[in-house]
């Protein structure tokens, strides 16, 4: 089976070290003091260690059953469900007012990624009501709070997103369920939706849906979508569950991976819908979960490939298999370990640094959300939403890659599920697709965050890679290895921005045609610059003595691999945006 | 269910004007004629089409059952199998002294393409047939080759591999299998093979293993290991079936894909085994078959992404979603087609540029081989050794890219396996490991291939060229688009090759470091080349005005495609092999 040891060190290291929590400023990061975040990070570990972890083949193999009507998950997501209602777990960055714990959103990431990394099937049950909190906390009516909110927090009741529909899921404009107002201020809710995630399952007494349709007579298209709540079982106004509404389950999907989650159709049969936020105005209301949404997503894919990584590490410790070229380093065994091959190695690297690199960024996005929801502070909004689709589209293709990568150092045992290798893989390649697929990630980015408020965020993101290099140009033991390539890459990253701006006015599809490279660009980017903030809060520690030497030894060596070995690409992007649309174009559709 | 169509105007292009086989004056070529090897390649299409492509998605979702020690492949595979039998498509390029049809390899690739193509799963059951009857016709004795070769032609004798043991795959010199010599000259084999692919199955009356073991008291490790017939019934003298020999299969894998493929676990215990070729001689005799093997299995790598990509295209034509962002191009329809996004375009210009190339690659690489078989020419040898690991290496790291390329093409539908994309990328994942994992590729490439004869293979091929480039230096048409790419592409590698030959000196690790990426950065100039070439035939054929002038045209438009945006990454694999050894070899095995 599978190993999963929780990187509490990693995680402390960024949150303390490199984005200085507790003397951030942003309200309540005052609690997030070295202490207090090692004692969370050790209890979520140890259940995701413990819980999780082993019930993620299991629950991959096992997958969810749908028979007469009724869905039910893997053995043992029930009782693992049940310790994490139970810790509190599923509260941890909820609203007070309805039971949550109030934390920062950024622990609650962090926390995040080791659920995820144990047993990202599993986590989705929580994740998805999460996202049904946040719309209801944000856009609900008090009544509506107050009715749905505590038993949420507590995961008593789970949450769901409708959006998709069979002939519609990036284009939502052309939605065909509807909703009819009725006399009483409901709606009956009629249509089929798709792909829905935890749509079904019985690890909860009650699954509020959060579905969009359309009100007959509204705008056409996007305008013309609304949002609402759609309670598997309906809601007395004493809080007790009432009647089943007409929503039910069509069947559930044989999927790639995630198996352990339920992906569900959904048909509403004049189901009782209730208005959430304005009428026609569901798309904003989705809009504003967005950013938390897909940052999680980007987590998930840089979450697995830690999962994996750190199985290919044990592996590549524990198989021998051929002897190093400089001399046996295991002369009295068989063979070395796979571990001693250059090659292996290369691999090992491209995983660690990535993963690394991409905890850092994810995180950091994280204390963007805070600080822009806990501080108000617009230019934390602005950066984060610039930065969205990057984290989103960046870390889940990069994420698939690595889990493929790890599943390449087992050879032949890495195809065989009992190893669990494959499940990686599987599992990560889902994060690409769902919650806007990446190429939609990449147009967002071209095509609505580069252009907004006239360019001011993405001026502002390289301002601040600039006052970095220029904060620390007299640091020698950084210039070489991580402050020049962090240059280089970063005016790679503008001279795509001047393409796309003198370009993209002759045409459009100058700038489309380059998008995704410019979203992976721009990911290398990031990632460098956490990179050379790692380095630079590793040596500053070094300096002081005042950490485990080994241990920012090992960060500064694995950010220098990053910045030899991954950071090149972004000459290979900026050479292909350049090329134009000319390319991507020109073929007549006939002959593709 | 996917579609296919057998793509028999490309491969007819590839053939026919580009490696202008029926004129290239290799024995037996002669016979390939444009319309005799259109009517072969139609035939085989047809069969690819209507046979074996309708049971890729049933063969992958019932699966191999392994029940009371019998092994039964998926419904349908029998009467399929049947049809390849009956139609002498097993035989295609077998010896006519065994009842082959003694057809040029050339022409089974490009059939076995399509066979790919369409069932992956299928095909190899008579793919590894083909490998054992190679080894038994170049080692066999005239006895061996009377009793087995004429039944495995035919297929209805099949044939197996058995290398891997459960603690070596890789490193065959850690073999445990024994063979004990028998006063009567046979062998007593006892041990245990796993990953032996079409192990067992329903399909044929026999089959014959081919079994690596040592004989005690024959010389340590690798040089100690020799190759057996060891057939799963006993044959008698008269050619008929006898005693079953005590070989069993142990189980049947569970794999990320392949499914309508047994992967077994082969127990010898006692089984009656036939020395083939010399004792202690088994690698060798493995060896010689090693080109064609791999070829194929790049093959698969790309042939599989063919798959993919044709129904990645038939869904961006199909799927109405979003407008054009230069003006709709489906007015009177509610959204445009997927295919006028610029960057649904740009990836499945990819996965097109890719495949083209691929192919063109894979079908120069087999007529090297004929040139060294049937002509006996040693340079045409030494150059398909040294691109064998780049055929196989890149090809199927490409391949498996490109067919989740394809899957992401369609959106969330493509993770669910009814759409049957998921299987594509599962099916892929496999050639990236099997015959040799690709970092082992790699390694054989820059370990063995580069420094062989003194390096005269890779100066053969910097000759080769550069020739071309000389012999159209003066073509306009081709000069910015196809000669300046590749020449630059070209230089990217010599100077890789100079920078392993400096400092491989000093460090070995320093070339091993970056053997992956030389791999690619190989296979990348290879394709270069290839769409010059490519190109060079279709800009030959406009101007007679022979061809088919929009065909042509989108031949050349492709290339431009992957001259432009692909084959830039030269760059960054040259960047990242010249940063050495450090930066992989630097972090202590115990901060991994």
């Amino acid at each position: 089976m599978p190993i999963y040891t929780a990187p509490i060190k990693d995680l402390q290291f960024v949150l303390q070290d490199v984005l200085n929590a507790a003397d951030s400023g942003i309200p309540g990061y005052d609690e997030l003091e070295a202490d207090f975040t090692a004692a969370v990070l050790e209890e979520a570990g140890k259940i995701s260690e413990q819980v999780l972890a082993p019930l993620n083949l299991s629950g991959d193999r096992e997958g969810c059953r749908f028979e007469n009507g009724v869905v039910s998950t893997p053995k043992g997501f029930d009782q693992a469900f049940q310790v994490m209602k139970d810790g509190g777990w599923t509260a941890l960055d909820c609203d007070p007012d309805y039971g949550g714990q109030g934390m920062p959103y950024v622990l609650a990431t962090a926390v995040g990624e080791m659920f995820v990394s144990a047993n990202m099937a599993f986590n989705m049950y929580q994740g998805l009501t999460h996202g049904a909190y946040s719309a209801i906390h944000t856009h609900g009516t008090d009544a509506q709070k107050a009715a749905y909110l505590p038993k949420m927090v507590s995961c008593d009741w789970t949450g769901t997103m409708n959006l998709t529909e069979p002939h519609c899921g990036t284009d939502l404009g052309l939605m065909r369920t509807r909703a009819l107002p009725q006399d009483d201020g409901t709606y009956q809710i009629t249509g089929q939706k798709i792909f829905i995630s935890a749509g079904d399952h019985d690890l909860a007494e009650n699954i509020i849906h959060l579905v969009l349709a359309k009100i007959p007579g509204g705008p056409d298209g996007i305008k013309g979508v609304s949002l609402f709540i759609v309670p598997k079982v309906l809601v007395n106004e004493d809080g007790s569950l009432g009647a089943r509404n007409g929503v039910s389950v069509g069947k559930i999907e044989e999927k790639m991976g995630i198996h352990g989650n339920a992906t569900c159709v959904m048909n509403y049969d004049a189901a009782t819908g209730y208005l959430l936020g304005e009428a026609h105005k569901g798309m904003r209301a989705m809009f504003t979960m967005m950013n938390e949404a897909r940052l999680g997503v980007g987590l998930q894919g840089y979450a697995v490939a830690e999962a994996a990584y750190q199985n290919a590490v044990f592996y590549a410790k524990d198989r021998l298999q051929g002897r190093a070229v400089t001399g046996a380093e295991n002369p009295d065994g068989p063979a070395d370990p796979l571990i001693v091959h250059p090659d292996i190695r290369r691999n090992l690297m491209d995983q660690k640094s990535f993963v690394e690199g991409a905890r850092a960024f994810t995180l950091w996005g994280a204390q963007l959300i805070d600080r822009s929801h806990r501080a108000g502070d617009d230019a934390a909004e602005d950066m984060i939403s610039l930065l969205t689709p990057v984290l989103k589209g960046f870390l889940t293709d990069k994420g698939f890659e690595m889990s493929s990568a790890a599943q390449q150092v087992y050879g032949g045992h890495g195809y065989i599920e009992e190893w669990g290798m494959s499940q990686f893989a599987r599992d990560a390649r889902i994060t690409m697709i769902y919650e806007g697929a990446n190429g939609v990630q990449a147009l967002d980015l071209v095509g609505r965050k580069l252009p907004s408020k006239g360019g001011k965020p993405v001026m502002a993101f390289f301002e601040m890679v600039k006052s970095f290099l220029k904060d620390n140009e007299g640091n020698e033991a950084l210039k070489a290895d991580f402050l020049d390539p962090l240059k280089a890459a970063s005016k790679h990253l503008q001279e795509a921005g001047m393409y796309f701006m003198a370009q993209g006015m002759k045409n459009p599809n100058n700038a489309l045609a380059g998008s995704y490279d410019f979203m992976h660009l721009f990911g290398h980017v990031c990632l460098g610059l956490m990179w050379a903030r790692m380095a630079k809060a590793a040596q500053a520690q070094l300096e002081t003595g005042d950490g485990d030497n080994e241990f920012l030894k090992a960060k500064i060596i694995t950010g220098r691999y990053y910045m030899a070995r991954q950071l090149p690409m972004t000459a290979t992007h900026l050479a292909r945006i350049q090329s134009g649309a000319a390319p991507v174009m020109d073929l007549d559709e006939a002959h593709f």
